[in-house]
């Protein structure tokens, strides 16, 4: 079903657009050019109060770390590095000065921790508190990953575990920067996503984008513990909130054959931390996911329930 | 008198800071640099419900124009380029579809007209509509034009004509793009501002930055027809909106002798719709400006009245 959020969404693709070389919208950030120079990645996101907070949490650390990290996770999904960003505030009178400076004192931890420069800040009035977040950054050998790349016999990973986001890690997640970059700069991926809107959900974003087809093996998905946790340990309840919950952010990618075997044998030892998962192949056909159980080939997971996160 | 607003804005210069080479926050956008290639620029600019605008107005096409044009003001502030940009919108389920595509609607001319990209767009759901843009542009001659570089001799000019912009300009001026290209291509321009909180403020931002003095001949203000129609004639009210209103989004710059006189001869010829006032001179001294009436000097005309536009 489509609301008519998606058609909003969908109105900017209406925009006149003179395509200049590899300029262009859609996927998690756009992608310009300057000279011979590598390609540059710009995206925003903003987070609003109500939708992505609540005043009465009284955590503005919290909202400050997650405007700028799920930029972060965007220029990560590109296979880029981050470099600058500039903040639009909307602040209401009833938001204090204390509250602002705790929100500003969120983004200094993920600023540092990459050594992102602050370029420039708006601040209006607003009924509303909102901070909108727009970023830039270098794509890494000069080339950014894209959806559209997928291809069959591609191995499809995931990073980290999945699922129960809601319960603290939608704020405090760390965007995959390091592991991007890392694939970025090694390996010959195919193509890439942070997952935002939900395994299943991103997944066919991928598929769609690249006109393939997946076959997924539902024991492989990383299934973290507040995922079990929301579940009460039912193993079913749990699994579909790995596959369908939004705002993981953690990637998801593809890569050919040969690149699996040696990223699957260095993973381990660059990032002991982070479990890769590999959960599926690519495949020739109509894209869309083709469920199994190990070897029996099992219907969605997701038959009967909302399908993935919906942002409202 | 500092309002807790604009404590709210000097927090963004708390951040974290490595400059490395010419990357700052302060000016109209900040500036970063791709290895040997020119600056290029980063600004943003929100427009909020209820702040901005009104939804009674029931003009959506304006409100989009003026999303994009506050940014494309702030790229000819640098004499940038305007190259692309990204736009978060917050969108409650008050506004309907047709009121968003009318929105939309309204930033296609200023597209066009500079061939501008959309790279990017955010949806989200919030009770206060809000657009918030955020642009690139590429430096002429590789080097923006910032606050700081007034010096005494210097000659201070004006484009367009000032105040009143409350009746319709704020929502349907074209910002001087091509009027700054033209400068920053032609001539060596010591500083550059957009007026956006009036004549006189932003005259000090300039001063203050650069640490220089003004002195500025009152009968040689612009005066626009809008400020007159305000004032319902009476010159000193007219007066005082030209120099204390916001929003112009006219030019001002500082310019040296020898330039000042090959552009005074040049500017009528390449833009004879657009008036070119030369209103003053910098001089040695505390950041101030002296006021005068041809060679009789004045009290400041801002006496007792609120000095230049606050944004809240």
């Amino acid at each position: 079903m489509i609301s008519e959020f998606d058609l909003i969404r969908e109105l900017v693709r209406e925009l006149p657009k003179k395509l200049q070389g590899k300029i262009g919208i859609g996927d998690d950030a756009g992608i310009l050019r300057f000279g011979a120079g590598p390609e540059i990645v710009f995206s925003t996101d903003a987070i609003v109060e109500d939708v992505d907070f609540r005043m009465k949490m009284n955590r503005p650390e919290w909202v400050g770390r997650k405007a700028l990290a799920v930029n972060l996770s965007d220029m990560a999904a590109m296979g880029a590095r981050p470099l600058a960003f500039v903040i639009a505030l909307g602040v209401s009178p009833r938001v204090s000065l204390d509250w602002i400076k705790r929100f500003y004192r969120g983004l200094t931890p993920l600023m540092r921790r990459y050594g992102l420069e602050c370029l420039g800040g708006d601040v209006s009035r607003s009924k509303t508190f909102f901070a909108s977040v727009s970023m830039i950054g270098k794509c890494c050998k000069g080339k950014a990953i894209l959806r559209s790349g997928a291809r069959p016999g591609d191995w499809i990973g995931v990073t980290g575990r999945l699922g129960g986001s809601i319960l603290r890690h939608q704020f405090l997640f760390t965007p995959r920067v390091d592991e991007a970059v890392y694939l970025a700069e090694n390996f010959s991926l195919s193509s890439m996503i942070d997952i935002s809107d939900g395994l299943a959900q991103d997944l066919e974003h991928i598929l769609k984008s690249s006109g393939v087809f997946a076959n997924v093996d539902a024991t492989k998905i990383p299934v973290s513990r507040d995922a079990v946790k929301l579940s009460r340990s039912r193993y079913a309840a749990a699994f579909h909130h790995a596959v369908s919950d939004g705002e993981d952010f953690e990637l998801l990618f593809t890569v050919p054959q040969r690149e699996q075997d040696k990223l699957d044998r260095a993973w381990g030892k660059r990032f002991p931390a982070v479990p890769l998962s590999w959960i599926g192949r690519i495949q020739k056909g109509k894209p869309r996911i083709e469920w199994k159980r190990g070897s029996e080939r099992i219907k969605s997971p997701l038959i009967g329930r909302a399908k993935g996160f919906a942002h409202f």
